[in-house]
């Protein structure tokens, strides 16, 4: 039977958008750099590639900087001399919180030249936290009171909508391979007129703010990959996606009174089902489901093989055997009601038995 | 006329093989950092890339850290507290000089701690700089003497024979897309001991030491270009190409007696003719020959559309009028015997017309 891979979170597959792009960009033999014919038209590609992503995002093509993924983007939150002026929101990523050293900070007064930095959505739990807007011009004192506001949008760009321009994010970050481009690429938005020190150094690549040639490729398979992305998102595909992931928490739910979802009455992902079972580690769940042929997760996947108790739900308040116990179940596009039946009955299952072990 | 691409050092067309694995790994959908089957299957593709690289290299696989390309694995150099223990080659690449900032850097002591930053093969002139060598595990007394050696093998690696394990280096940077990988990867190689600062932080891909969602696509390509760059030195391929790159110095030696020829007596990258003919702006005849339909450069191609004046010529002695006249005509593996007595017959011809302008 089949594999069913519902972990679309982590990563998901190239769309054949974006894998056609990108294999017509390995025919381009120049460098975008350079000045003759087949330079040209490399860097005619770049920049097509960065139209469809402003478009996607709701920004300006000149604000648009690529980067090899999102944590790369996150550097430009080491912008500023003391980093304890950045403020991360608890359930932000760790490409957000590794930036920063924030041991000696225990005394963070606010004031001018602050970011605060937080996901739109929440990679583990799908929460959508709405962004503060400013008002007349100015963040509203208080806790989230930041002159620079950078929003990590990598987990929502494409699943709900979303507007660079409308909000009031001066940077945000994304990357490629969660809207069905390739891995290691995306892009950091930065506000017209703002200025940071370039997140790399050398040739002076991307309007001297990325230095490095430019990996055309996989830029070109993301700018269509963002194109199809949004297009999906308009045409309602996430709403059948949402039914899904609302069929599933609904069977888990009814199969097992011991289990605790995530985020359940709050605006979520609609693709993203976060759940704990007190008890049952979630990387036991995520072997055990594996061996049974589905793919899912425990905690963010993106932080490289480790497993430890998510961070995230314990920013939360729930205790370390909830969140140790928790896991991720995330659909995709083209996931259909018969995986995620299949999950539901093999998961009861297991978890059936779990309680037959633990008793 | 099908056109003559004679600029293989700003970069190189995607070889057959590594075509053929960035579309494997196109439907290899699992991120690298899951733990379920198709996490591992990503991994398990990345570490392969990670052996073709280290074979080609003369390195171990664990000490093979893949990059967004040479310019960020040059970010290495910013291991140290104080730049000023950074001695970069005069005629190295912008990639390393830019790490640095020397403003302040008038007294330059030698002592523990220092790096020496150098390409191997320089890739405007193509003139390739033997490495220091140490003398019973030391480093000789001199302007050389460094503790950490770092060398820029982008444009040496499957052209001349190199074994980072033979050398004495302690850290080397590479690029994909010189040797027919994809462009936007590369990796650093950092010897086996020895402790850098991450080059990113976040989820801590690559043992720790470069954050990041692998770039998997571009990795599987690098693997595949690196393992035939070597097949191919070794089948004795760029013996032709150095015949050829003889031909057409030759060519242009009879044909014009005020053009210099850098590098002639020295040893050279097999593909790489630089040379001067004073008057005559370089960016003039770079436009002129594309025109024509040959793509060639002026200086470093990499350094994203700049035109100015060659530091690494003036660097070598050569007055301003002379380093802004030359040019860079580079071959590759594929450049015929024809492509290169077309290209000395146009460039001959517009070289008179010059002459008679100028008289």
């Amino acid at each position: 039977m089949n594999r069913v891979y519902l972990d679309h979170n982590a990563t998901t597959p190239i769309r054949p958008e974006a894998r056609d792009a990108m294999i017509t960009a390995m025919d381009q033999i120049g460098n975008p750099s350079s000045v003759h014919a087949e330079g040209r038209a490399a860097k005619a590609m770049v920049e097509r590639a960065r139209a469809q992503v402003a478009e996607a995002v709701g920004c300006r093509p000149q604000e648009v900087i690529f980067t090899s993924g999102a944590t790369e983007a996150a550097r430009a939150l080491q912008n500023r001399p003391n980093n304890c002026d950045v403020f991360v929101d608890a359930t932000a990523h760790d490409a957000l919180w590794s930036h920063l050293d924030l041991s000696n900070c225990n005394e963070r007064p606010f004031g001018p030249g602050h970011i605060l930095a937080m996901g739109l959505a929440n990679s583990e739990t799908g929460i959508v936290t709405l962004p503060p807007k400013k008002v007349e011009g100015q963040w509203p004192y208080g806790a989230r009171r930041a002159d620079w506001l950078l929003l990590d949008i990598t987990q929502a760009v494409g699943r709900i909508p979303f507007s660079f321009a409308w909000s009031d994010a001066d940077m945000a970050v994304l990357s490629a391979h969660k809207i069905g481009g390739p891995k290691g690429v995306g892009a950091l938005i930065l506000k017209q007129g703002l200025d940071i020190n370039p997140l790399a150094v050398g040739g002076g690549q991307e309007m001297g703010r990325r230095s490095g040639t430019e990996n055309v490729v996989g830029i070109a398979g993301f700018g269509a990959a963002a194109e199809a992305a949004v297009k999906d998102l308009a045409n309602g595909v996430w709403e059948n996606v949402a039914k899904f992931r609302n069929i599933l928490e609904n069977a888990l739910e009814a199969g097992s009174k011991a289990t605790i979802f995530v985020g359940k009455d709050q605006e979520r992902l609609p693709n993203t089902l976060c759940f704990a079972t007190p008890g049952w580690k979630g990387e036991t769940q995520v072997m055990q489901m594996d061996l049974a042929g589905f793919a899912i997760s425990a905690g963010s996947a993106c932080s490289s093989g480790k497993v430890k108790t998510s961070r995230v739900l314990t920013a939360m308040g729930y205790d370390e055997v909830t969140a140790a116990s928790a896991i991720r179940v995330s659909l995709g596009p083209w996931t259909t009601e018969d995986d995620v039946l299949r999950f539901a009955d093999t998961w009861l299952e297991k978890e059936k038995k779990h309680r037959a072990r633990a008793a």
